[in-house]
């Protein structure tokens, strides 16, 4: 076989046709996540399905950690109930909540109705809180124990459970009261450590805890300051309810900040990967598109009110999309500039006028440099210095007014509790452009005798 | 003392201005890393210094941890060099060598020289390293021991280095061969359950080991597929160099994200916060901002060479800018999907055409929408059916170029080893625009009878 000639879709292909399930299973199990996944990604839906249908559920579930979670919801919803039902199965519960959360009502109870009992307990409850709180970022594998239990017998447990322990790399147990509410935190390494005889109440450390309704800004600065794998989820009785990862906090972190980046470029209401049908991906970038050609329209609207200044100088349509344009690059640097420190939290919505403060400075400096270099170009160019003089200062003023704009209405927005990553850049690109076709033939029109003069 | 009203840096500037030592460490201990962060960008520079100057270095270096790399090496920088080697010298060797490869020449040799003279010479190894290779991301902080070691020998060594042992959440240590090369490694756990008399070589495992040169994206996937908290570094003789953490490559891979992020929307050449002299933000956003006036102005070059035909018909001047605009809308949502697949690594420089197949559907299907839209809006407002044509069908020619540049573009660069996160938009832009002007105007040429006799 000239297994380095081919792609590896094009071998997975024909393993499936042979339908060799063991050399299926084989490859897969030799490439890396992202490989599988692209490997994957390049079948056909129907192929897909066979794919996932061959592979054992552990190798699938081993695929399905590296898809996203809108991809993997969507494959998962294909595949015959029982086979979906036996991928999740394998899949720890956080991850198992985010897939199944993905599913219409129809697929997911078909799904549920294959999965083991305890299995569907925990998904319903895991999939019943918002999935940016520790309630649908916790999971449900983690060790408790009652406060008189002895650290031999828990070891003992521990290692009749060992796969289970290996999965979840666990460094704590937990030790719970009478009525089973937290008492607090053992290390393995104390328990190990200790007398066999010794009981958990001798050896319990306080634990911090997060509520299920912590958000994920917090349990992110959680886990900044506390160097911890993860975290104990407590209902307002104390009762233990799960533990939430370190890392599917940063994974989560992660996730927000991608889809923030592409909401901002204009992929809106959910993620996109070429694999999905034409008609979604059309659908969604089109809802995005129709709202910016309308908000396009009204600003160019601007343009019809002066078409005597145009008709007088036509040369001044050359600088419309110049002005338009480079205003939104003023502007969309201060937006990401806003954007990275509300991320950082260096920023908050009260610093408003902070922003705007450091904003117009550079605003000021940048436009005056543009201004003048335009005006010079147009200068050069078109022999007529007044006009250099019109298009240099409507570029420098509008400078001004995007970088203000951008740097200040994702602070404003945030505060009205509006996504800024997706309404940041319209609205910018909006007044902006107003602002600048108004500002370039408002003044050429106060200027018109000196430029069709000169 | 009415804490509540007043802002965090408000009180820092006051127990600085009082030279309260105490109640500046116990202030800032109490903070969250975030907003820690927050009160210290806005004090003025001279202030950070003094506070900096004021904290135990051990408060200051976990301070220093929030700080992202640029303005840590600036801050660090401006403080006394033994301050600033106190800082440094309670980080770890990997955070270390972040933000002293910040510094210039000068200033690192004269915090280098208050520096413990193992540190100096650790820092001075990761710091020849590229940032995004193994070597460049790895720790010397690990602990290895020869294969003739007892576990007993080693569990008594390791509990007289608690501190270190505990700082960096150690869960395996490393086995030696005589010449120094790496022989494997054993978990602490394995340590701790066997006789004290087992010698390493017993019970040492063969360790997965990367090189120093294996670059970040091998990285991440050695750790999606392995469940590890760190990796050993070895050279090519299999000597130990150091690890590199779980944590440190998750990071790179968010600061890169981050990082393509902000050079896509124009903020380029290093990171950018609102607390940086205005010289440098103004400077780095202009060097982004020149480029694309000068591309601007030559797509717009292309408006000059039909003002006879807007002369006739002046109205053509508003749909210009709106063409732009939507042409660049449209291209960014593909530049956007295939940046982030790119990053997944569902595709590669190789599947250009595949890319280019799956765009150009969407184009198409964008295009007709988008072109039968603005051709109606255009009709009913103009009463010109047209004029509605030729901005319809200019503007779906335009799409369908737009999304074939925007997807293929960034594959492009990637093959040809050109970042495409700085590069893609600008090109994007001035192709698109230059495209948009000529079908717009040449269009309407071909059909100026009709439109100027409507």
């Amino acid at each position: 076989m000239q297994v380095k000639d081919r792609n590896s879709w094009e071998i997975l292909r024909e393993h499936l046709e042979q339908g060799d399930t063991a050399g299926l299973n084989a490859f897969l199990a030799g490439l890396s996540g992202e490989d599988s996944l692209r490997a994957l990604m390049r079948l056909d839906a129907e192929e897909q399905k066979q794919v996932l249908g061959l592979l054992t559920p552990e190798s699938a579930a081993d695929v399905f950690e590296f898809i996203p979670d809108e991809s993997a919801g969507e494959l998962l919803g294909e595949l015959a109930p029982e086979v979906a039902a036996s991928i999740v199965s394998e899949m720890p519960s956080d991850d198992q909540a985010d897939v199944l959360s993905e599913l219409d009502e129809e697929d997911l109870e078909e799904i549920l109705r294959y999965m083991d009992h305890r299995d569907v307990g925990e998904a319903r409850e895991l999939m019943a809180y918002d999935e940016d709180v520790a309630g649908g970022l916790m999971m449900k594998e983690y060790f408790s124990y009652p406060r008189a239990y002895q650290a031999g017998a828990v070891l003992n447990d521990l290692a009749g459970r060992e796969e289970e322990y290996e999965l979840n790399h666990v460094q704590y147990i937990y030790v719970t009261a009478r009525a089973g509410e937290l008492l607090g935190v053992a290390r393995i390494r104390d328990i190990i450590f200790t007398r066999p005889e010794t009981r958990l109440v001798e050896i319990v450390q306080p634990a911090l805890t997060v509520e299920a309704s912590t958000p994920l800004e917090e349990l992110e600065d959680f886990f900044d300051e506390h160097n911890m794998t993860a975290v104990p989820v407590v209902d307002g009785a104390n009762k233990m309810l799960g533990v939430v990862r370190r890392r599917a906090v940063y994974d989560a972190v992660a996730e927000r900040a991608e889809a923030d980046h592409l909401k901002s470029q204009g992929i809106v209401g959910g993620e996109e990967l070429r694999s999905m049908p034409n008609s979604v991906r059309s659908r969604r970038r089109l809802s995005w598109l129709s709202v910016n050609i309308l908000l396009n329209i009204i600003a160019a609207s601007v343009i019809a009110q002066f078409q005597d200044v145009l008709s007088a100088v036509i040369i001044l349509a050359v600088f419309l999309p110049i002005i338009s344009d480079m205003s939104g690059c003023s502007g969309n640097q201060a937006v990401a500039v806003s954007m990275r420190e509300l991320s950082l939290g260096i920023i908050k919505p009260a610093d408003f006028y902070y922003v705007w403060r450091k904003e117009v400075t550079i605003g000021m400096i940048n436009g005056v440099t543009l201004g003048v270099l335009i005006a010079g170009v147009t200068w050069a160019w078109q022999g007529n210095g007044w006009l250099g003089l019109v298009v240099g200062a409507a570029l420098a003023l509008n400078t001004v007014i995007a970088v203000s704009i951008g740097g200040t209405v994702p602070v404003v927005l945030k505060a009205m509790k509006v996504d800024p990553a997706i309404a940041s850049g319209p609205i910018l690109t909006t007044v902006t452009d107003m602002c600048g076709f108004f500002l370039l033939l408002g003044i050429a029109s106060l200027m018109l005798p000196m430029l069709t003069g000169g």
